[in-house]
């Protein structure tokens, strides 16, 4: 079957994600009977494309590779570059599945939440990697899904794509999920391991984060534990149908962790990790984002490096944990690819 | 939907799954649309229930746990408490599906893989978690499987209901899975696990494991490392699409690891694990289970006690990890469970 798709940004995402299609294009159509049309992209910065019979992915990723623009696709037809409004694209194109794949704004969830609202008014299946709409209206965009007969899926807004969602989907059908506790940010995580592995201060270790791409100029997304904190309300509003926001839950980063205190707990057996943790107990959800001294014992004490990982709490299989990669280009591309296949499935 | 079900053996497994049909049979119905009727048992020490309007799962649940035998089942209308051969059984059964749980025999795989092929030509969908039919007869079951358009499922089969074949299929899909490295004896790694932890010799952690049920009173097939063994020629044979036997694959156990061995490795930073291997590389599939040292910042270095543990090394993803449980009545019950779900969603 084929799947016509829009996408709304073509940054490193939307360009990992068509890099796979087109790689994948056998393997996909082989083995699961998928084939994809990539029948519109509009990206603020990039420009516009409105190709009805389906774009040529490989020229799209020459051009936007070399720095130029949508409108410089050499196949276009009069009128296919003209710039769209993501909300004009959506009405336009007969896209059946718009994958949006915007900047996360984590304060209003905007523009990105319109965008997933509009298309899911308009009959067409969401997919996103963006934390916003997730953390802020999840249960609003999934009620306006289900009325629909849609689906809204978003694997990639925690961990990447390692498996998440699907996997409490799908292998874990049928468990109570009554707790949940991660290592969901790669760049303290890696912060963390360089401290104790290798005996570096925080401002070294944060340093070394940011020259090898993990950490941002301005690192505070990750450092203080918002991006973390978003992942955490997301799970908890998606696994125990909570409606927490963001501002209910308590977060602490790891700036104030010392090289001292490192060194102090791992004397002592123990091992400092950034813990995002929610709970359902009682009919109450519960979140926190804090460090924590592990005892090596537990599963998420031997993830090192930017790996994430989430050890889910079940009542028939017990404590489950998926380790993983928390971001990339190609794993967060894949986490689209693998929402695109659940809705292909159906 | 309602699926009428067969099962074979109701030893620990098949009481497991009958205890989580029960027990969760609200949540499944309301959350899946999922209805189980069990229409037939039939176990060589407790006899046989030939029941179409389906068993009451209580009553038999409560006649096993007090020993007695399936001929003493109050609602038994007269010939439905008749002994009957598996054979038999599934030739008389209308059940849809047919849950095989007798014991593994490694060196033939039968008398599971007749029943399970019987079940396939009768038309019925086969599950199980013996490992014996899946490591020997894969290839053979599976073709015959799909030539009838049935499915044959072994969730069960690799670290009980910890899902790894769900895991490849709907969370990885897409995925190449190139090699895979596991801790998947629970045994083992429990005994390890106490050697370093707790300074115990093998004979005393041995002793231990053996007190509190996790090894038998043989514990060859454990510490020999041939339940290893017959697990990663199941994921070699069903991700690698090879055709391995047992006697093909280098196996080594624990038994001649000393607690100065482990003393010596870990004073060098590394930590024992009985490790189950296998890779495709350049079309030839190859496996082995061996103890190894490995660095603490592996994945499955963290794994410890009687926990199992798998990592996938994928093209897009690159390595995945998933730890849980190996072993247990409800975590194996859960296995099958899962695998008729998943034929349930289809």
């Amino acid at each position: 079957m084929e799947h016509k798709i829009g996408l709304i940004g073509c940054g490193t995402v939307g360009q990992g994600l068509l890099g796979i299609l087109h790689d994948k294009k056998d393997h996909l159509r082989d083995r699961f009977g998928f084939e994809a049309r990539i029948v519109a992209i509009t990206d603020k910065i990039r420009g516009t494309l409105l190709v009805p019979e389906g774009i040529d992915i490989p020229a799209v990723l020459d051009l936007l590779g070399k720095g130029k623009n949508l409108s410089d696709y050499p196949k276009a037809a009069p009128g296919q570059t003209e710039p769209l409004d993501p909300l004009d694209m959506i009405e336009k194109t007969d896209a059946g599945i718009i994958a949006e794949l915007t900047y996360t704004d984590i304060t209003t969830g905007e523009p990105a939440a319109s965008y997933i609202k509009k298309a899911l008014r308009l009959g067409k299946h969401v997919v996103t990697s963006n934390k916003g709409p997730a953390a802020l209206h999840y249960k609003e965009i999934r009620e306006m899904a289900r009325q629909n007969g849609l689906q809204f899926r978003i694997e990639g807004t925690v961990m990447s794509g390692t498996p998440v969602f699907h996997l409490v989907e799908c292998g874990l059908a049928g468990n109570d999920v009554r707790e949940v506790k991660g290592i969901l940010n790669g760049t303290t995580n890696f912060i963390l391991t360089k401290m104790e592995t290798e005996g570096m201060d925080y401002g070294a270790a944060l340093a070394l984060a940011q020259k090898m791409g993990y950490a941002e100029a301005d690192p505070t997304a990750d450092v203080e534990g918002f991006d973390a904190l978003a992942k955490i309300v997301i799970l908890s509003n998606v696994l125990f149908g909570g409606t927490l926001k963001t501002s209910e839950v308590p977060c602490k980063g790891i700036s104030a962790i010392t090289k001292a205190d490192v060194e102090a707990a791992k004397a002592a057996g123990f091992r400092y990790k950034l813990i995002a943790h929610a709970k359902k107990e009682d009919g109450v959800v519960k979140a926190i984002v804090s460090p924590q001294k592990l005892p090596l014992s537990d599963p998420l004490a031997g993830v090192m490096g930017a790996h994430n990982a989430l050890t889910l709490e079940t009542d028939l299989m017990g404590k489950v944990t998926i380790q993983g990669a928390g971001a990339g280009k190609t794993e967060t591309g894949f986490s689209i690819l693998s929402d695109i296949l659940a809705i292909h499935r159906c």
